[in-house]
């Protein structure tokens, strides 16, 4: 399609390391032995926020034994109000690297600031990059000269492009493992709290050779829907997901109509890694 | 979760026909023996226009020897500009007609005026209402006093109880055979003709009885998308997909660069057939 | 700015009749003595639906008392839902047809299907297209070939190049008397019903020799918002608001929310019959 | 109308500092005599980005005669792409403070990290927060702990009451001489840049007793609307503007097309102060 290829080629104008024109095989993330991008399923899981020792932990149990591979947990919660849970912060931090030793788990979590990166990085494996922060270019150069993988959540109104090239700030400053993570943008549906993208996803692994993850709590914002989307979500060809599960959500301190409870969440786990293993042997 | 309760509740507020609560077994429609909704899968596929009586036949061959079960194409084509091709009409029904009789394949075309709904009765299984129909009130009672199923497009801009009650307008005058048909919404994401909104699919699994069925071609405007967003809509939970199709793309009288060419067409089935059947038998 | 006019050049490529290249000068209106696009400010006003007959004649009375030029009342009512207040139809005509007679008001009110043209052209000087069937085509066409004046407005997610074909296909019937309406359009924001587009206003003026109104009441759907878009619209250069008003809001059977009462309503005349002198008169 | 209270106090719920229940009398800002929010016009205006001492100290030259009050300029620019010229930092914002000095205008710049804050606080006399930082809260935070006013723009696909919470995060610092600034939203229409959303202006005014200001130059993103929205704005409410100009803006290193040459400048200042004075002296 000749249209088709002018205009795909007009959105890598400008790009030097995200595009697949300058990196045609994708890349695959290495986190200490768990690979990202390889055609495996990669599962984060895990509460919205880090809210207790005993929370996470008992979740970091349960994730664990789902055959996860990430734990996920906000100590670092930025909230629309400056009157909301903020999260535990470095006592969060905290938590996480207890959870990481007692489980294996490996650890992603959120950082907010540049003058945090450091700290974030001493209990984690994986740097997010909330979607707030997307076109937080101090922010991206920060993490762009650490030397642990960053995984940038799409902007709520973040077109394809932007998107790519906030990850091209990254990269720019030498660090060559940014994860991308689609997590709904801002449309005037408002059943769902965002509206997830999947044709992003698949847009985005043709037209860079980076890896793509999906968030389907909170793009839906419907503990419901998460089920549907997650499977949905591989069929588009992401290369993994990131997933609330909280052990009571109706206690949960934040997202919790978002959130799994850890029966839906075994009995989901199981039909990812199925469908995930049926996809990658049988289809095309 | 109480709160989702509510809101789902909410949003049902008002419904008496299409809505879960009031006929809480999922609506399987039967076209002349090919169900809708049971769990299998339905392929309607074809050009986006009838252009020529050997275009369309062509086209059909393939269609039916793929395995679909349906032959779509427009012969009433609602175009932005007065001055673009608008269908050959009557002429195109005739065509549709024909290719009906030569392969045994059902038909779905879309309706544009109430005063034309028995014209196009005569040559069709499915009547389609476009999505710049969909509150089309007076066209949505006349096909409701018709005695064939309706597939209704969501509008470009409308929620999902605005869908619903598009299809209660339907219900209401006695036509209890209504098909969903989810085809992107229009946001500010511009790679993609528009948005193809899943959750919606998956949302509306819950909120209604009836049938759902995706258009990935109309919602990407890319081909290259197609594939992707096909096995996606299955595995969100789509009981079908309708796909544009052309012999020769280059060469369509519209939307060329959303259509798969025989070839692509070919593999995809091969892979949807497989999936579907993967997740109606091995997942929850 | 070279690359600015290319977009302006781009975008009316394909227009014969609604562009301004075709027609440099500004189309002036006519309806019967009353000018629409001469640089005077014309107001059309009322209530969003004919209730009764003494609802309707007491809300004339006021109308003409306030010096605006037309009384509008929705006699067809296009609702979401099928159970909501559909509008009075015939009887609602009837009034409006009264309330002429008894004030001296030019009328104007939607027709929403091409059948009912007739009928509404006995009782109307304008027909209005609401957004819901801003690409009904077969109703463009019918009121294109009829000899009354036609205010076409835009559909909630029509771009400007959409609702500029719209307008091509009234006047390529040969019914060259059509005048703009925005009436706000579908984004994320939710405090407002809609997002009234004012810059599309000042474009579609620059891009086309057509009146342009405005709606303050339907795109923002709360009254207390009303006096400043009114306000706005004028200093953003249309050429007349269209503006819902009811005797006691509180009763309203639909849209009571955006409706001003008698005492709003006449400041806000008072106000607007001076800006715009002042605006003619004084600014560049 | 009960439910529109409802609905505003809805909204509300949560604000202590930024709410007009809490500080019923609108704001006053005052900067070195200055006043923002007092019904008086402010008007600030310049380029894009500061590109050289002489661009600088010609438009500064120009906006003093023009009787405008301050100079904008962008020394720190957050660019979508990391290799798009990102302003000339330090030394733009010395040339900032040469120009200050040279013409007796307030200076407003955007300030893009917390460690940035105190060398812009030497040369500005507001902050400017860019709509990408609208939710960089740490950010926001170290502008609320200093002592200069800070001008808040509008995140592209912020609510009215996200924004008004990113108010409250800094006001909650301690600072209470917030601005808040309308720079358009993002929406599907893409003949402007972004949408602009005056009815928020409008609406902000009832909702907070801050000051607000609207930005017509990168809403539209087309220098010919800049006039017809500049008066619109002020139609509306807004107690003042942020103009785009350069002296040449063919030449122009960014945003050349949304940029005013110095004679579509002055016309349209005579205009505005022409047209504020006749609102705040005739009109209701």
């Amino acid at each position: 399609m000749t249209n088709v290829m002018l205009s795909a080629s007009n959105i890598l104008n400008g790009f030097k390391l995200a595009g697949r024109e300058f990196h045609p095989d994708s890349t695959v993330i290495d986190v200490d032995g768990i690979k990202i991008g390889d055609g495996s399923l990669v599962i984060m899981a895990g509460p919205c926020a880090v809210e207790s020792r005993a929370q996470l932990l008992e979740t970091a149990a349960l994730i664990q034994a789902s055959g996860a591979q990430f734990l996920r947990g906000g100590a670092f919660k930025p909230r629309t109000s400056p009157y909301s849970f903020q999260g535990l912060k470095h006592k969060g931090l905290q938590y996480l690297a207890e959870a990481r030793e007692a489980t294996g788990l490996k650890i992603i979590t959120e950082v907010t600031e540049a003058d945090l990166v450091d700290d974030v990085l001493a209990c984690t494996d994986i740097l997010q990059i909330g979607a707030r922060n997307m076109q937080n270019f101090h922010l991206l150069q920060a993490v762009g000269r650490s030397d642990k993988p960053v995984m940038l959540k799409r902007g709520m109104s973040a077109t394809i492009d932007e998107w790519l090239y906030a990850a091209e700030y990254i990269l720019n400053e030498g660090n060559s493992r940014v994860i991308l993570c689609e997590r709904g943008i801002r449309t005037f549906e408002d059943y769902t709290r965002n509206t997830l993208d999947l044709s992003a996803v698949a847009a985005v692994k043709q037209l860079s050779h980076l890896p793509v993850i999906v968030d389907p709590s909170h793009s839906t914002g419907r503990w419901e829907l998460v089920a549907a989307m997650s499977k949905a979500s591989i069929a588009a060809g992401a290369d993994g997901l990131i997933i609330e599960v909280h052990p009571d959500p109706m206690k949960a301190r934040c997202d919790g109509p978002q959130s799994l409870n850890p029966d839906n969440y075994r009995n989901l786990m199981s039909d990812l890694l199925k469908l995930s293993a049926f996809i990658r042997t049988e289809l095309h």
